[in-house]
C-alpha cells in the first residue's frame, strides 16, 4: 500500500492531536507506517465500567480511532477520514495497566477503506488480545 | 418482556452511576422500562473528533452502555451485564447540542440478549438519527 | 425517500430475476415501495443446516439481497447496487414453512446506503422474528 | 487450543456432511486442525448475483459455516455449534473459478467462541482475499 503524500506521518499525527475526545481519554499515537498505525493508552480509573473492567466504549474508541490513523497513512493531504461503521468483539475482560492497539488496512479502495484493529491489554508485563474490530472508513476530499 | 426483579430501575441506575467512564463523559440515564432504556449527553468540546463532529467513540459508548441498561432491566438482582460484541453504523455527521439514545431489547435469551440502540443528535430544536447499533450482551450471575 | 427513476419497480425485479443464486434458492420478490422491499422463501430440506434449522447462510442471503432490493428502489436506472458489508444477529432458531424478509433503507447517502432487514419465520400460521441485519450498500454508476 | 474429543475431525466432517444447504451449494471441507478449518467451493453459474460476481450470500455462507467447523474442532462430542451473529466485509468483487475459506478461532470461551474467516477467490492461478468475517458462535450441549 502506497501513501499519497510524503507527509503521511504528519497527517496521522494531526488526526490524533486535533481529536479532543482522543486526547481527553489519553490515547497517544505510538507508531505508524504505510497502511498501519499503533496507539497506546495508560488505563486510569476514569476508563472503567461498573465492574472494574476497561469500558467497552474505551476499547471501541481506541479501535476506531487507530483504524482511522491507519487509513490516514494512505489518504491525500486534505482528505477527511470518516468512520462509516465498525464492529467489535470483546474477547476477554479488559484488565491491566495499559491498552495497545494495532490497526491494519485490509483493503484500500477508491473511497472506502477496510481496516482491522486489535486491542491488547498489558498486565504485569504480559499482553493479551482483549478486543478485535473491523472498521469501514470513507476517505473523501474535504468539502 | 418481564423483569426478574422489582428493583430493576435501581439496578439500571447502578449500571450508570458506577461506570466511571460513562459519568466522566457526562452520559445520564433519562428513562427506562422493561426491555428498554434511554440516556442523554450534553455535547461538549471534549467529545469531538478532528473535524468538529461528535467522535464515533462517544456515539459507540452511549449506544453500548444504553443497550446494557436495556438488558439490565431484564436481569436478576446480582447479574452482570457484559457486552459480547456490537456493530454500529454512522448514518449522518453527528452535530448538535445533545445526544439522546434509546435502546430496546430485541430478544431475551437464557444468557444472551440482543438489543438495538438508536442515537439521535438534537440541533436547534430538531432531532436526527445519527447512528444505529446492534449489541449482543451476556447476562450472567456474578462469579 | 425519493426514487431516481419511475421504473424503480422494474429495476428491483431485475435485481431479483438476474441473480442466479437467489432464484436457485427460491427467494422471490413479494412487494416494494420507495426505500423498502419484501421477499419470501418457501423453506425446503435443501435450506437446512445439520440440526434441522434454516441455515444461517440462507437467512443472511435473503437479508442481504432484500436490502439490495430496498436500496435498488432509490437507485438510478443504470446503477449497480453492491453490498459493502453486513452484520446479522440470529435471534431464534429458524424453523417453519416460510421465511419473509422486510428491508428498509435507514439512510440514503450520495453513494452509500444503510438498510436494515428483518427475517421472519412462519410456522403453523404464526410469524416470529428470527434474524435482523444491518447492511451497508454502495450504489454506483455501472463502470 | 485443545479439542475436547479425539474424534474432533469426525465431528467437523459431520457438520459439513449433514448440512444440506452446504452440500447443495457444493462447499466441501478441505482441511482442519484444533481451532481452525478450511473449505473450498468450485464456483458455478448458480452462485452468481445479477452482475456476474459470486453472490454475497455464498461468501457469507462459506465464511459462517467454516467458522462453525473451526469452533467444532474444539467442541465436545454431543455439542451443538450455533451461529449467534456474524459480520462480513466484502473487500473486492468476487470473481474466479474457486473460493477457499480459512476460519480460525480467536477466542474459546465457556460457551461462546469467536472466530474469523477469510474468503479467497482463485482466478487464473492466483488468489485474492475477497471477504473477511468475524463470527460469534455458541457451543452448547444438545438439548
Amino acid at each position: 500500500m502506497k501513501p499519497k503524500t510524503e507527509n503521511y506521518a504528519q497527517k496521522v499525527r494531526t488526526i490524533f492531536e486535533r481529536a479532543a475526545f482522543v486526547s481527553d481519554l489519553g490515547i497517544r499515537l505510538s507508531d505508524l507506517g504505510p497502511g498501519w498505525c499503533e496507539s497506546v493508552l495508560d488505563v486510569a480509573p476514569k476508563h472503567l465500567q461498573q465492574d472494574g473492567y476497561v469500558h467497552a466504549g474505551v476499547q471501541a474508541t481506541i479501535a476506531d480511532h487507530t483504524a482511522g490513523g491507519a487509513a490516514g497513512t494512505l489518504a491525500a493531504e486534505g482528505d477527511l477520514v470518516l468512520t462509516v461503521e465498525f464492529k467489535i468483539n470483546f474477547l476477554r475482560p479488559a484488565l491491566g495497566e495499559r491498552l495497545r492497539c494495532r490497526a491494519t488496512v485490509l483493503r484500500q479502495g477508491k473511497t472506502l477503506n477496510v481496516a482491522e484493529s486489535e486491542v491488547f491489554a498489558e498486565r504485569d508485563g504480559s499482553e493479551k488480545l482483549v478486543a478485535k474490530a473491523m472498521v469501514t472508513l470513507a476517505v473523501v476530499p474535504k468539502p
